[in-house]
């Protein structure tokens, strides 16, 4: 049961698909309350009261006992007190002995989610615009709100299947020649690889759809060369278009007055990489296909697949910030050597950038009407995200484009994918990037994975062999770093055969996680999951941090610390543990409920089937395309005759019929059998 | 074994107190080459190898797998990748199938760790000096190495007996009138309380061994009222003297010469909290004995603590440095806006603290001689805490002070205790602190602890009570907070109940953890140790991160995750575990060798004692001084008769003889035993 109640005059987000009544009853669950234009929602916790969702924010799985704040952020160094990330997604799930539902703010302004950290037995959330649609979601399930949920907001967004093979990206790939030696150095040692990403790098002085013709001569060329050898071209868009008179983008974005304004009439401009720039109007529908017709030569020219970035939106920084920081250096030059004015100054520059004065300085047009840029930031980066995928589908409606994005809010899950925005080579960001994705799910983006290895700071060897065994899973499955840092691609390290072994393993494993996933997205489910979902009377289960469901069979849990020779693994049921070590070596081992502690050397990592479900590995090959899933191993720890559904299609169909594309397969117990551990069924089927 | 290797010229560092020849044979174990004025050591690592040491520094407790930079900092936002922090601590253990033996590099400059991060498999550390004695260190086990380290460096320091109470500590305590209160508060409640840190705020103008007489207006009475009701106040120092012509401490120094200087002769000024200082060369025997005869009104006045800091030095900046921000912000203003310009420049603003350039500007006077400071950075807090501990002995030579420092060097622990530094509210900061604790007692430095809650940040409930749960153990327990953070202390809170007793477990247990550290003090051994220590020939304890040895007989394994309720522990063999709630609620319950997970509500902590060691429980007290550590529980998991000794003394005596003060005692397992757990006795004794 979804129940919709509205304060005040909501702004439209797109984020809803349903229409429903507005209730007149007065809302339970929580007090309600006003603060100026604040409204504020207070509800005491249960000690035992779980929370889950918030998409991507940081600490664990259970949001309890932190502060969050969803206000669109660019900020690469977050730890565990950085209050907001790159996108904000609203949606928040109580569970507990007297709680077992869900939350959903329609609201794209500032809100504040204080689940337990003033007073831990307390979650007061506030919304700063006050003006929101707010969603009550009650089902028998954790599952069935979460289904609800995306009943109410719609289809998560089905990435064409290439998009599951390994991608390969860096800021810094500066040429067709440099692009060329990375994929070539891939296929010499026989790392699997479907695509590279373009970073700024490719555009001429980083201008949206230029292309820098000193060091990419021919793209269609260059692109139809790549594509004849099985890989794709990912290109970076970033959100501001360069103010340059003569560039055609700015030129005519110019003429159809499609920038974000001022009070005063005249364009918002902010620093960011090609220097000034302004500002899409993304909440326009004009804009939105302006702007995704730009995406056309590009397409034309054979690319499949973009990143959308910098669309929080990132600020370098404004004329008037800088004016007033440099103010604040001449009155502190000319006053005494205070330290803390001192340390102010240094704050006055660095400030500058992402400066809240400048998101309150523009406006967006909402409906016709002026809309201050701070009560709709959070959908500046979803509404990029609608404007690119409307102009894939207007190119092709057949067809699925990759399409991933930097910021987000709920709704463009409908629309791309998500990475989980710029972070570290830290162990904690790789606890953190597994800890996302369960609420990513649920507030509906499944395709999504982090930055493998870590954008920022130098890797270590080992941190990356344990990136890439959590990628493994990942609908995303990317190696990215920034400009400056270690060399991070698979071959510039001295272990590279575990690593390639590590993506060939995703290569076997491929048809069959894309088989989970798209069963997941077609069912408005989840394709990871906190245990909870499935074990809800189980306390302990409930309480797992570093372990997640997968599809309708599978758990993973992750090495994630440095130096360690195995984990801590609870079983919820008695599972089979498959540790690989490549696709052809690895173990099968049927492990009760219960605790374990199993050995993990650096090359080894897990996967857990639960008892009479199989699991299906095929040969790995080069690229997902050369892929045979119709011939596969598998393995099953069984003790009756068990079923199931492969899901298969060709990979681009835009809309596909799930039951349409599933094919039911059969394990007999009495079968031929050769597995090697008794219990467990290992032997090929053809499917 | 020890052997002892010179190169070039040392520098003297006062932290070996054993005169040993020069070995001339050429260095085992190590690969040596030059680069320019650098020595460069280079081991190839097995994949087994585990490197323990480096006291103070990030990550495990095993430091293999990242860089780290001997070069004291101060740097409370530190992270997983901060190569530095407060002290260095140059001692280095390795462990593994063709290695056991130690390190040390006598060196004060510059030392990078190359503990396989930059390749997994070597070593490559480097002395930028390049004049430094090393020594190696071969025993039949790691403690013996660590007792031959700490014979080769001295006795650790010991602390006053009451230096074991509970300490509340706050930067914000503007007066007399507020610490009272806070006392008052904690003795109304029940809370016990030894001591409380007075921070900044009580100095007039922040200038060290003044006063302000407004706000504490006479300080003898204030003591002798706190003293009254068994509470020490524990004043901070900093490094620095504030340049203030009148100012008695700058005047004296002055006229002696005894600041640090620049090339030219004059006194090196950087701002610190009281503006424009000079930094006392403490590498000088006088400056250290007019430095230290500057505590003595304080000491008459009846202070018996103090904490030293801001000694790395620390520097908010200096003339120069602030010229060359401006000169920098001038250039760009009078360029173009160009976004990497004008991040420099706020990089060049916030560089002005602790600058490079500044620790390159200055010298001090090693044995007659003007060398750089950059070449002896890392012994200036050492230097400091020795004069303060110089200065208290001539006061008062059969009496032991508390002191801790900040910043600290090998050869420090033979006077001081040290702290953590300035860290985080940050539930990493937990873990860190618990990592950090086995490398410092390695290094000499057994009186230790964090600033339990965090100084940086909001702290929550859950995370307080969780750092708390650590304190109870560790030998400086303090509770720290930052000027402009929520308050933090224990009374603050709702569930404050918990939390006093909590500080309550740690009285009953004070007796029992005073004997198990006077025992490692004075026998030169560890009171906290990895649990590689005692089951060398068992990988999985080897590899534990999360649980120390303490004592002869303790294990502890603090739950250190928000939202948890409970923890994986492994037990290296079997142990009783003892469940606190308070001193007089617990749970003993006999686990076998093995793993467990164990839950713990958030009020519930474990100790865990070997079978046929006794634990002495007394009855909890207010503050320490009225703790009765004659009549005790004795709690015991016994299958024979056991006996153990239990260290007593006056809680004073500089120089005690530990065989003197121990009292032998024994449980007989016929004995009236009243436990109510099978196999574990509980009973009242009296020694």
């Amino acid at each position: 049961m979804i129940r919709k109640y509205s304060f005040g005059t909501p702004l439209p987000t797109d984020a809803v698909v349903l229409s429903l009544p507005t209730e007149k009853s007065p809302l339970p669950f929580f007090n309600l309350s006003r603060s100026g234009d604040q409204l504020i929602l207070t509800r005491k916790l249960h000690p035992e009261d779980r929370i889950f969702g918030l998409g991507e924010s940081v600490r664990g799985i259970n949001k309890r006992g932190f502060l969050y704040r969803s206000w669109n952020t660019d900020i690469p160094h977050h730890q565990e007190t950085t209050e907001s990330l790159y996108a904000s997604h609203n949606f928040l799930l109580f569970f507990g002995p007297e709680s077992l539902f869900g939350l959903y703010l329609d609201d794209p302004g500032r809100i504040t989610w204080d689940l337990g950290f003033t007073r831990m037995d307390t979650a007061v959330i506030t919304s700063e615009n006050g003006d929101l649609d707010l969603y009550l979601i009650e089902e028998d399930s954790l599952t069935e709100i979460a289904r609800s949920f995306r009943r109410l907001t719609g289809r998560s967004y089905l990435p064409p299947r290439w998009a599951f093979g390994y991608i390969q990206s860096r800021w810094g790939y500066a040429s067709e020649e440099s692009v060329r030696a990375v994929a070539a150095e891939h296929r010499k040692r026989g790392i699997p690889l479907d695509g590279i990403c373009l970073d700024i790098d490719y555009m001429e002085n980083y201008k949206n759809f230029s292309w820098r013709k000193d060091a990419f001569p021919d793209l269609n060329r260059f692109s139809e060369d790549m594509r004849r050898d099985h890989l794709r071209l990912i290109p970076i868009i970033d959100a501001g278009i360069c103010a340059e008179e003569g560039y055609t983008p700015y030129d005519s974005g110019k003429a159809g007055g499609f920038f974000c304004r001022k009070a005063d009439g005249s364009d918002f401009r902010a620093a960011v990489w090609p220097g000034s720039c302004c500002f899409p109007d993304f909440q326009r529908e004009e804009v939105r296909r302006w702007f995704g017709d730009l995406y056309q030569p590009l397409l034309e020219a054979g690319v499949e697949g973009f990143w959308n970035d910098m669309n929080e939106p990132a600020l370098f920084f404004t004329d008037s910030g800088v004016e007033e920081a440099f103010r604040k250096a001449e009155e502190v030059k000319s006053g005494s050597a205070d330290y803390e004015e001192m340390w102010m100054l240094g704050d006055a520059f660095s400030h500058m950038s992402n400066n809240p004065e400048d998101y309150r300085s523009f406006y967006q047009q909402v409906n016709g009407r002026q809309v201050c840029h701070e009560k709709v930031h959070n959908l500046y980066g979803a509404s990029m995200t609608r404007a690119s995928a409307e102009g894939f589908r207007r190119f092709d409606p057949e067809k699925r484009f990759l399409l991933f994005s930097r910021s987000s809010f709920i709704g463009a899950h409908r629309n791309g994918g998500v990475w989980q925005g710029d972070n570290f080579s830290w162990w904690s960001h790789l606890k953190l990037a597994l800890q996302m994705l369960p609420n990513l799910n649920l507030c509906g983006f499944l395709y999504s994975g982090c930055d493998l290895g870590g954008f920022g700071q130098n890797v270590t060897e080992d941190l990356l062999e344990r990136f890439l065994q959590l990628g493994v899973f990942t609908p995303l499955m990317r190696n990215h770093s920034a400009l400056g840092t270690r060399e991070q691609e698979i071959f510039r390290f001295s272990s590279w055969e575990i690593m390639r072994d590590t993506v060939r393993v995703r290569y076997a494993l491929l048809p069959f996680l894309y088989s989970e996933f798209m069963k997941a997205a077609l069912s408005d489910g989840m394709y990871f999951r906190p245990l909870a979902f499935d074990y809800s009377e189980d306390p302990r289960a409930a309480a797992v941090e570093d372990q997640l469901l997968l599809g309708e069979s599978c758990m993973i849990a992750p090495v994630m610390e440095q130096n360690s020779a195995g984990r801590y693994v609870y079983l919820p049921e008695d599972m089979l543990l498959v540790r690989f070590r490549s696709p052809e070596d690895y173990d099968c081992l049927p492990l009760e409920k219960g605790d374990h502690w199993i050995p993990f050397s650096l090359r080894e990592f897990p996967l857990f089937v639960r008892k009479n479900h199989p699991l299906l590995l095929c040969r790995d090959e080069e690229c997902s395309e050369s892929l045979d899933d119709h011939s596969f191993t598998a393995l099953c720890w069984m003790n009756r005759d068990v079923s199931s559904d492969l899901y298969r299609d060709d990979g681009f169909d835009s809309d596909p019929v799930l039951s349409e594309h599933l094919t039911r397969f059969s394990l007999n117990l009495s079968g031929d059998c050769p597995g090697s551990v008794p219990g467990v069924a290992k032997f090929p089927i053809v499917l």
